[in-house]
């Protein structure tokens, strides 16, 4: 029996080569040596290496990389702290996940702002005119997802990061679903903070995270905390940060063996950078908009790695079942996630390809579809 | 050659028994069938299991406990974000770790509440009779740490929550260093908050960490973020809590390995409960205190599993290495951690001892000891 053909790296990919045998090795070293003499060991991997990087991976220097426990926890620490000017405006998009959603109805409710969405044209693409007529003074965020969970629409960042140029906004790209499928460079998309997960197309360990934070988007966030590996109490009443780094964002404590894990992760993905070929995703896209009956999610002109689908007649449980019986894990996914733009669709199939999916796989994948509908 | 004696559990425990494979199992049946769909084969362990077994150790019931990535990750993600009376009054005291006080810093200079630290009698226990003069409707949050990383005295929490019950102070107990070492029940302790750290004496991962904390609290907690297992976006503007747990103050992602080896662990502390026996723990304290030139940093009346010290004429760092070539580990700690009242010592040594500790270990580290400032 071959190995299973992986089509839910949206969700959480498959680790990437050295991910596993890093973890298990510092994890028999902890129960060795103990678990801070293990960590000061690896000192230099676990303060400089993974950092260094991260910050190649998306186009920055060391300085301005933190690392988090998932990309949610990444943006709340910096997002949910936002100082923003009391009934400022705060745009999101149609594609927006419901997760950030749910921190900006906070932050919107907790300043007085008002929170907008940024309306798209008919084929699902933001306009981009409608933008730059409305941008103001008065919009303080600018919060973007490059690719939503839920569709495989990529969105301009760059394009949206050169009309916010000038503004006042602080511009927030999640990336979640982009970072180790699309080439990510923090300058040339002009944001102020990228967040990315470590579990999906970066194939690192779940429980892993980290984000771009700009240097001048430091004194923009309200401290709720500074941890002892950046900050130190010089009396009772104050305390003097002791770093000129985005890890002033961090909490220190952390599972080493994770932290390897994306290091290795971020290595092996500038050695073999990208997702799917395009050849892999088109074949994907045919197979499922030939399957009878499914319904593509596929907003936009700009197209990548995920491909969603809801069935007129067949449950979507039914169809991931159908594709499990012939090796093929695929996802149930729920259009709560992405809220303000597949509301409509409680649950859907989502299969996403990554630089390890043959068209093979995807032909098997396709004869099962065929099978499940039919 | 033996095993090396860790006497560094007051850092990061040797992992419990189970703890290990467990984790490794998961994370290689991860890398197989991939993270999400491992992670759908132990639900039960990992929403169910790990939230009994936590609420059992500590006296509560699952719903009152949630998952954290650290004690401190719980306490900020609690304590930051009370709603505090403006210019009431916070007590914490002499022990308060320096996290905890930066964390308390902010949050008094946001709600212009007034910092105070409850005095100490002339050995170093806490003033209670100080404590009920000076109570009033003033005082809205009593933080007590059970334990200092620096020291091992006991702090009387029960007495403390005795001496509250009625008022009205949100009472929160960093229980850090007790957690699997003494026993513990939130309801005899009548606090609402306590937070606990895996890695330290209960033996778990690095990287975790959770927290009691009481219904009578959850809606004194400014919410920043629900995350999407416990909410639902209903509108743009809205969204609704889908748990009656305190799971709310969760985020979703986590290392689901590191969750396991967290269930493990409090399996094994349920099994074998207790920190080291007071025979050992009084062998250290002799051996310490017979060693020429040490200064024992032992306040308080009642001390248990932590002991520490500093030498007028060996710098600290001489004496772990020492220690170290007998197979011996112990820890460089930082005055600087708990800096309202062990500030004077800039590094000391500490020492930690806990059930897998044997009066020879003790014996051994007393020869080196003895070497180290002959």
């Amino acid at each position: 029996m071959g190995a299973r053909i992986h089509l839910n790296t949206a969700g959480a990919g498959l680790p990437a080569p050295a991910v596993l045998p890093v973890m298990t090795a510092y994890l028999a070293e902890e129960a060795e040596a103990g678990p801070y003499e293990a960590e000061a060991a690896h000192a230099k991997q676990l303060e400089h290496d993974v950092y260094g990087s991260l910050a190649r991976l998306v186009g920055t220097d060391p300085a301005e990389i933190a690392l988090f426990a998932s990309a949610t926890d990444a943006w709340c620490r910096v997002v949910c702290n936002l100082r923003l000017p009391t009934g400022s405006r705060i745009w999101c998009t149609p594609y927006e996940y419901a997760g950030n959603l749910i921190a900006l109805q906070h932050l919107a409710a907790r300043h007085g702002c008002t929170l907008e969405v940024v309306p798209t044209d008919p084929a699902g693409d933001l306009d981009l005119a409608w933008m730059a007529t409305h941008l103001d003074d008065r919009v303080s965020l600018v919060s973007l997802v490059h690719m939503p969970s839920g569709a495989g629409i990529v969105l301009p960042v760059a394009e949206v990061g050169a009309l916010l140029a000038g503004s006042r906004a602080v511009y927030v790209v999640d990336a979640c679903q982009t970072t180790g499928q699309l080439p990510i460079d923090v300058r040339a998309i002009g944001c102020h903070l990228l967040t990315a997960a470590g579990r999906k197309f970066l194939r690192g360990p779940r429980g892993s995270g980290f984000a771009f934070v700009a240097r001048s988007l430091w004194d923009h966030v309200e401290p709720q905390f500074h941890d002892l590996h950046v900050a130190e109490v010089s009396s009772l009443h104050d305390h003097r940060l002791t770093t000129g780094r985005a890890t002033r964002f961090e909490t220190s404590e952390r599972n080493n063996a994770v932290v390897l894990g994306l290091l290795a992760a971020a290595d092996h993905a500038a050695s073999r950078p990208g997702g799917a070929s395009a050849e892999v995703f088109s074949a994907l896209l045919d197979a499922v908009a030939s399957t009878p009956g499914a319904r593509l999610l596929a907003p936009g002109g700009t197209r990548a790695g995920i491909v969603s689908f809801a069935h007129a007649d067949v449950p979507s449980e039914r169809i991931t079942a159908a594709l499990a019986e012939d090796g093929v894990t695929g996802w149930v996914a729920l259009g709560s996630h992405t809220p303000l733009s597949l509301a409509g669709f409680a649950r859907f199939v989502r299969l996403s390809v990554h630089h390890y999916t043959e068209v093979a796989d995807v032909e098997v994948a396709a004869g099962a579809l065929r099978r499940a509908v039919s």
